[in-house]
């Protein structure tokens, strides 16, 4: 038996989410689905972390254990053969046989992309939230945005039903930026954390959009950290802005 | 009567291309339906030239007469409601009523995405081709490509099945660029002229593939124009990597 793990890009818009559901299709269940044709085995596989449907990945970190003798380069073609075309393995190494990718993530970084041009653009609108209700102060947005580094009790941007022991993450970085090479009615929120709660980024920018478009002050987003109540904070902001950029471990 | 003119941009992955077509779902036809709804009357569009299915937009030109009187501006929201997610109608203008989009057209520019990464772009799929035999010379294509500046007979780069009466155009601008904002694995020709042949671009982009892979040197294009004949062309390169970029009419 050895462990492998998987770097997997995927467009989220025809998927029900990473997590395998009866009568749904999911990333989960196709990846699975591809992995049996390649190595003749029914494998479970283990995420870094659930993605909701409609999000996508740019670097999901994926492990399984297998029997199968075939090397990484190999496997990575195979699988790429068999996988439908909007899910991709970009890379695939051997891990050690402990290695769990839940459990020994230390890092995630997510992106959220903002379009607030006034007409939508057909090719993005499947990739972020076309706001189409004026334009958002980014710069606002990255001020108050700023509050939220460093350790706090995140409770407040915690989605019910899938509650966590402790509601305590630490953010290493987080900012908010218009264009970013994405053209100039788009803004970008980028998010690092130890660990993040149930819809605990698109819970933030929809907080960070209250601020965007003039209803919150920038001074706002420390009151609702303290409030520690889901019900302080803004709306969550729908899943097709959201990616997930990259899973850092300790090396 | 009076003549109205929109700039539409629309993602071809879900159409038969512009032009109706018995049984087929197209941009024209689709378009067509939204103006009966908004307006209430059945009424004719024309554009600036037919795309190919799979073919995208970023600034086709189209004209419809109506009797319609919403202003301008009305009859773009009320479209913009009307179409699907994947068309959008980004400018609407009034026309001078002898105003004719194909007769009238000055300069085109096309665009085409070339991603020559070994791995393909999820998200990216529908807007490039996934060139993945190496890494293409960019450079080389480049300076292959600006033999075709200037008044030519390009009916070594004209599929059959659209016959023109003339078969000289004029290139004002053309360019292949690495990069672009788009990410180091992607690589865009850009080309401007009075007028296209049918699969012009595709064949062009074809062509210069070869180049950009090795298997011709930079000095076959001149000799490609000189045969006047389509075999002596690459290959057709495939629809979704190519966009209409803007269309120009003298002022």
């Amino acid at each position: 038996m050895r462990t492998v793990k998987l770097t997997l890009s995927y467009d989220g818009a025809a998927y029900a989410g990473w997590q395998a559901q009866p009568g749904e299709r999911t990333v989960q269940e196709t990846l699975e689905g591809a992995v049996i044709k390649v190595t003749g085995q029914r494998t479970g596989t283990i995420a870094s972390g659930r993605t909701d449907a409609g999000v996508h990945a740019l670097g999901q970190v994926v492990a399984f254990r297998t029997e199968s003798g075939l090397p990484a380069d190999v496997l990575q073609r195979a699988l790429n053969a068999e996988l439908p075309h909007d899910i991709a393995v970009l890379k695939v190494v051997e891990a050690a046989g402990g290695f769990h990718p839940i459990r020994d993530a230390a890092r995630k970084r997510y992106r959220y992309v903002l379009h607030d041009g006034p007409v939508r653009d057909v090719f993005k609108r499947a990739y972020c939230w076309h706001y189409n209700r004026g334009r958002l102060d980014a710069e606002a947005m990255d001020r108050a945005a700023k509050s939220l580094l460093g350790k706090h009790d995140f409770c407040s941007f915690q989605s019910s039903g899938s509650p966590r022991e402790s509601t305590l993450r630490t953010v290493f970085d987080i900012g908010v930026e218009r264009g970013r090479g994405a053209g100039d009615d788009c803004v970008t929120v980028e998010i690092e954390a130890d660990g993040f709660l149930y819809n605990m980024v698109r819970a933030i920018v929809g907080t960070l959009v209250e601020v965007g478009r003039g209803a919150q002050p920038e001074s706002w987003l420390p009151d609702v950290l303290q409030a520690a109540d889901r019900s302080a904070a803004g709306p969550t902001a729908p899943p097709q802005g959201l990616f997930l950029v990259k899973v850092d471990y300790e090396s």
